[in-house]
């Protein structure tokens, strides 16, 4: 019976990449946006949405077997270096599970 | 077509119940979680976990088909007096429907 | 040629109205709402919206023709020991007036 | 019958622009505002104000049909990048409809 | 020869006074109203204002001989225990005294 | 009769100007200096102090006949790019016109 | 092999306990002192500190095979309406096993 | 050899005393100062000022054997209950023994 | 018998490391790395622990006959400049020794 | 009789000077420190004391004439650039002068 998977909120803001040449800023982000479908594919990214503003901003529903292994998912995104991403451990709710009325 | 929801991240912190006498404050409590059940069972609360630590803390993701909708559910909750809640409307996000790889 | 009104942003935020028998709570709540229509029905308040969450938020755009009148017609609301209120000051925009396409 | 708008309250502070040619910024600085003299003749810029102070601030009502129709707006600014934008989700509050005195 | 006075800038914020009959809280405001007009007499208040919103804040320019000269000031007010005051030492700034064009 | 005049708190901080040639930066430097004496000259800038510490920080009280016009002179500042400035709308406070003893 | 067990950093602050009788209010402190000794014999609390300070605040390093299971621990507390607790999940580090030099 | 003494910065803030008797509170207040002669006199703490202000504040600079015997002290403060404390750890400085010019 | 030890919780947080080249870059995060080992292997480091999310966060708890001693050991890390440290000194807590049951 | 002087307590936070030639940013560290050493000697810095952490942190008790003195001083370091400084002005506590037990 596979591990019990621990589910994390997470929230990540990009600081604008800047200094770079406009191709290696373009390349960078194909490769965050690859990155992220191969994630989101493997069910390690269980949902994601975006938060309107700027900088850019999302929100993610995250499983993981560890945090370390959570964190080598994080760490892999080709845009770690501009990415402030906060990790909130999730426990299950009784809401989540309503008796019949 | 029913018109589509739209999609919130809701979080809220409850601020202890003092001052009440033990059995009322055991009442509004009861009939918090029957409130929150009737959401959830309605698909009002689509998700929601508990965030560890004190005071009481939860995060949910919730629909309705206006805000002033979502405003409704949640000053509907008996426990609303005691409630620091924040609102974060959602938008999608590419990752959530990755291509095949 | 009447002064032209200042323009102001105001936000405001409820905490809980505790302490109170509930009908003395009522009576202080119907007040409130009553000295806003007539705030609003003298122009004084231009736009007013409620702002999703818990406690009570409103963000509204009222006019003055001085900063102390505006202070004025804050201080006349009845929850006004309960209510934390921020005054913005604004200026016009150029964006506000587009030049035709 | 066109789907309701949303409404917004939405506040920018552009974060001054360096590392540029002079020409460059200036016109990055026009496409910006002829950008949005677009948004606001086609009325999604509903009304806009400048917030005294530095850097340049700004407060505005908007309106889009969904959540991500506004995002598409706001990353349509040619200044994205140098823009710190917060967005709020605004309700209808019965004081804009006040009953006759 | 008088030893000059620092300078202070001196911002006030009353939290509201619950738990106190109506004349008792109202003898301390006139208190505080009188010992305030007595400080502004003696110079010892230069200039006040009020800034607009809830709850009632001022920012005033106050003068004393020494920093422990307007602390007793301060602790001198009848709603000390209510209000929250932070006091920021001013220096002389050459832009005060423009030479002639 | 002048329009009366609006009266603010402004306060500024001055980001260390870096990346520029030293006359270069030495220029900005004078010509901030010439324009403010220039408002202090002109009224606009009623009174300024120096805050004490680092980076510069001042405190003022500016008037203007309206918001904009505030914003405007702000804006003529050559050192506008590396300004942080805060601005508090004042009203009349009943201490500042004392009754006598 | 039992399950491995997550590893969490978790801060407490207690709020003075006021509005209690005295030796209501030294009952709960013997309860509470009482839990965190068995909270420590099994385990549960690996390490914890003391913070100097006031409040009375706490650093832990805690252990359990959930995040459930360890707001159960948390909620278990009989101090817990009076506490304000962090909860940060803690991943093994390189450096904690060095190699030999 | 006495063990070399622990230096620390200590700021204290005092939370208004509400909901005592008069003379309840004078009495505290005057063990509270007596407590703090004590200390004083036995070298524990070093200096102390008033910060201006309020609530009343202090920046004192104390000295204790261990962290654990700091704390005792300020666990002995009659108001502890009623006391914001924030402690900093101090090391020597080379600037605090200057060579001579 | 040697001098107690002080024990301190330490958290860092790293700025990306930009505008350096990658070889040098590289070098100077191996030196840390290898810099680190030594404080673990001397014992300097106790335990330590990574934080998720970004940018690199760490928890520690460190130990040292005094507080510029640990000055020192941080200071002598490669990556001081782009280092942003907190240091909590830690007393010893009861519940760290349990009588038996 | 000298003017009695003022006290400040002033804390300093340096950031880290990047984008220097080594030996620039030596020779500033430098003269930064002579230029310390010269305010110690002369008075006007009482006491100096290191915050441990990263970036370097200092807090000291410095005294001058009046406070456009103590900024003066400020305004001389070097470093004054990389600085952030805040100053809090202190009056004496009744504490520094304990009466015979």
């Amino acid at each position: 019976m596979a591990e019990p998977l621990l589910e994390f909120l997470v929230t990540t803001e990009l600081r604008p990449v800047v200094g770079l040449a406009p191709e290696e800023r373009a390349r960078l982000y194909r490769e965050e946006r690859e990155r992220g479908f191969e994630l989101a594919r493997s069910g390690a990214i269980r949902q994601i949405w975006r938060i309107p503003g700027a900088p850019y901003r999302t929100v993610s529903i995250r499983v993981a077997p560890t945090v370390a292994a959570l964190q080598a998912d994080l760490e892999s995104l080709p845009l770690f270096d501009w990415l402030k991403i906060e990790v909130t451990p999730l426990a299950a709710h009784p809401l989540s599970e309503p008796p019949p009325a």
